[in-house]
């Protein structure tokens, strides 16, 4: 898929199947939604995109109903009937342990059997094998296939793919991007938005009555108000080549009056790329960018103008080459978290992080760990979460989760309390 | 297990214990085929010889008695529950990622659970373990063995040694071989027969009454008549390596009036072996060999006479030294299907092919995919079904199946419907 | 964990991390022991020096149950559903084949769900991620670690962690140690206990009366009692480096009157280390070190005055440079079994390797496998039944197992007839 056919060497199958996708490939993506769905439900995830604000609210609300569920006997017995009869193929030729463990544990819930292919190259392929020949391989085998990718476009050619069998009378299953490449990883971007609804819903976590902590807040922040609307939203680091920054900030232009600021070095390399701004400018988005965390924005510094911070990853496994002695001009210390910065933040604003950080160069030091903004653990839990909602949408029993739900917990008084206590779970 | 003893050295116990079996295993297969059976049912599965035609009829009839369930929910469930109790150890240090993953839905269906050992040196053999430890250890932990091994008779060994076991009062398991060596690959020689048994059924796929295209191809078919007996196979490519061609042919001889017709280049490599020759005129087999399609054959052509066609891939990773070569004096180009080719086909005349194929070879291109005879795909899905079936058989839920089919869809016109509308499956 | 911080160089995270634990690692195991147990219950099993006689009676108890229930289908299934909600990681960055598939049947046997993490390196540690980043995210998907590591003090130190996180209010799991370096393997010592404790009833494995071979054995042997107190035992081969004698000597010296010898080389790599000969003379157990099964003890052979025998592997993959030269020096043949030598042995003494034995070296040679005292593939399954029942009790479902047995099996009679019949289970 990468490669470019050779001078004078006829293309390989490989590469013929790839541009027979091109031109679709190629189409604006508001003409390649409709086709990722059937009867306004999702059926392959390709990307972020394809979320609009109510499939992300619906999806939060079944991630927080499966959450719940999952306290009791009783309703874990339930989620797991759910789909015990899917078979699931997780086919991760990118190596990710995080992701795919999360999708593993995902499907698990719900009672989804899993099978993996981890190695890049399946004896299969050493023997000629197309791609599409093993992932149809797959399809005849599993009833769904969750995929990861170095190729940027693999996955979604896969869903044309499974389209035209369809369309054909043959079988067919649904696809779900777990990472392509540079591209999409439209389910991290999932996970961000739901820590951060979660996060401004103001539940109190610890207590088991149903008052929050939203009316206590707004004393102090009389403007505040519940939801992803009207909100600062921060991103520090690695802008320009981080993916889940690109994915989430695209999510969060959906929501009425954000803004967004990109704390990052003016290196062409980390800072924002021309199309993202472009992107946020088109969709009238507040967007700023800054080199620190002290540089004022309408007279506040911006670490104190926060309602939630996006820390990333310096990530120096993609340096090209000279990269390494240009960033070590730049005082990359400034893209690091520190207690006397999370001090002077918003005493409700939630640090999240797309995880693994790391410990060498130390973008969040583990002395905030204990801080009750830090939710960058609590982003993992609620990527199994919301990535369990995903594959019951995609299944369609998110219905009759939403049902067992009203009958196990018929009051809404209820409901919260154990949502609350839920919170830390 | 492959190494000779080096001179002056002891043998290990590995080489050992292989001549412990070497006797049993050089008797003639019928002396061998009652150790393999208990009750007059499969107890291990080493070879395809162990097929007889009624067995094939009675695990084609099982398996398309579990597609059918498998498209309802209650179905699915009570097939799940059957085998839940049980846990497979798939033992594969030969990689296959296509036999591999088909044993594993095939196991899933029943509801077994699956555990792998793939790597070729497990840890406690580079600790001086036999491999007859590590496989009674397996039998401890799990109730069945699947395995697949560069070595030509470690199934049948590992049979041995279970029944042994048997013998002295210990735990023992039933294997199957899911390929060794060159030598054999009994469920491959299932799923061939399989799917030719539901192409010579010639149901309808598409319309959901009991119409089948039965009638209508007699119309221009007069002879044609249903199941395996009494047509004409062509087996087209490697004929020579293709261990799967082997156990084909070797089970269709033993089928009333079959034809079966190599078409291969005369070179002792790829040509039909002696052996195979031999075994088919003993059993008084018509058997003819042909350089291409074109020769003719009672005054008409190869590719027009032909009830079912079985495609190979020239297998190059076991070329000797000098035979691309050799290979690259021969025409192989004569061993590709094409359209033209498939244009002069019987019209009912199912096209089989073991995959994976070759893309850099092309001995199928992909413009024949959409044919209607094209059953390649449709092969993946029917080694699942007739795997699940096999395993059903071993741990003797067969009748229960059966009986819940009856209860379930009592009257045979309702079965036909669904079997018909479930080809496609 | 293992390397020491480079002088001039900040210490890395990781480093930081262990010595975090370092002082809580130090502290003796008496002060250790409750943290490790909620309710007087294992919560984290670390060391073998956590169980106490009256938890191996239980466990024992527990295991004899499952083992029962396992002959059965309503058996079967009621421990499936036992722990169906229930996910677990095992996470084995040192290999081991043997005690991995022990672990997941152990599991699957009650319902848990298996994850596997065994690559050294995930992909987020090299992208700088902490372990204990690592092991807090799979404690955010899982129910359980079941972990396996090189480094002597991981599994321990992350029974700390999690101990934290439970203080602070956050998600916490429990740990089980599936062996650390060549510090601890607890569970192999339960395994090896559990096999002398099933030996030790005298039950006559083969009869499906309740008499036993005990009052037989007691017209030879008119001193003998049943249960491990008032035995010897023998230990052979690699003392000094075998982590599995260090446990099960450590175990046993817990009960009464036992007396321990170990039959090994005058060598300090192979014979008896000074810090366990001098736990095992603080605790008073009579304690002998010889150099043969041939010298005498109180006039008597070694030999022959052996109540249980365990062999071990000579651990050659663990030679400090010159160790091969100078074992060459000594009589290693002398720590093999012979058959002249089991000849000798009493008529009901068990046989114990903790596997894999050796097919080059030979200390326990073929010929002796089906002698009834070989108890060492007995000791595999016992250590799926035994590692049940810990999982059982951890999760606190072991008074359920022993609720539904006594309603299953209300009888004594009854159950001792069952548990007789399953000694070759």
């Amino acid at each position: 898929m990468s490669s470019q056919p050779i001078a004078n060497q006829p293309p390989t199958q490989d590469e013929l199947d790839l541009l027979n996708y091109q031109s679709r490939i190629e189409r604006p993506v508001k003409m390649k939604i409709p086709e990722l769905e059937r009867n306004e439900r999702l059926r392959h995830v390709i990307f972020s995109g394809q979320f609009t604000v109510d499939m992300l609210e619906d999806l939060a609300d079944t991630a927080d109903k499966i959450r719940v569920l999952s306290k009791s006997r009783s309703g874990q017995d339930f989620l797991l009937s759910l789909l015990h009869h899917k078979r699931a193929m997780l086919y991760f030729t990118q190596p990710s342990t995080r992701t795919f463990l999360s999708f593993m544990a995902a499907c698990q819930i719900l009672g989804i059997t899993c099978n993996e292919v981890r190695d890049p190259t399946t004896s299969s392929e050493t023997k000629g094998e197309t791609r599409f020949d093993s992932l149809r391989m797959f399809s005849s085998y599993f009833d769904l296939i969750i995929m990861r990718s170095k190729l940027a476009k693999l996955a979604e050619s896969c869903a044309y793919l499974m389209n035209d069998l369809e369309s054909s009378g043959n079988r067919s299953v649904p696809i779900i991007n777990a990472g392509s490449g540079a591209d999409q990883h439209p389910t991290q971007a999932l996970l961000d938005i739901y820590t951060l609804q979660r996060s401004f819903q103001f539940a109190e976590g610890k207590t088991s009555t149903v008052a929050t902590r939203f009316e206590e807040l707004r004393r102090n922040y009389p403007e505040l108000s519940k939801g992803l609307t009207n909100k600062v939203y921060g991103f520090c680091g690695d802008i320009g080549r981080g993916r889940t920054v690109r994915s989430l900030a695209s999510l969060l232009s959906k929501y009425e009056g954000v803004t967004l600021i990109f704390i990052a070095p003016n290196d062409p390399t980390l800072a924002l790329r021309d199309d993202l701004r472009k992107l946020l400018l088109d969709r009238g988005v507040k967007t700023l960018e800054v080199e620190s965390f002290d540089d004022s924005v309408d007279g506040v510094p911006v670490i104190e103008s926060l309602d939630a911070l996006y820390m990333t990853r310096i990530q120096k496994e993609h340096n090209a080459p000279g990269d390494a002695e240009k960033f070590a001009t730049i005082d990359l210390s400034r893209y690091k978290l520190t207690a006397n910065l999370v001090a002077r933040m918003k005493k409700y604003a939630p640090i999240l992080h797309p995880f693994p950080r790391d410990q060498h160069f130390g973008e969040i030091p583990p002395e905030i760990d204990d801080d009750p903004r830090a939710m960058y653990f609590r982003q993992a839990r609620n990527g199994m979460w919301i990535r369990s909602a995903l594959l019951a949408s995609v299944f369609g029993v998110d219905h009759q989760i939403a049902r067992f739900f009203h009958d196990e917990y018929s009051e809404w008084h209820h409901y919260n309390e154990d949502a609350a206590s839920a919170s830390t779970a």
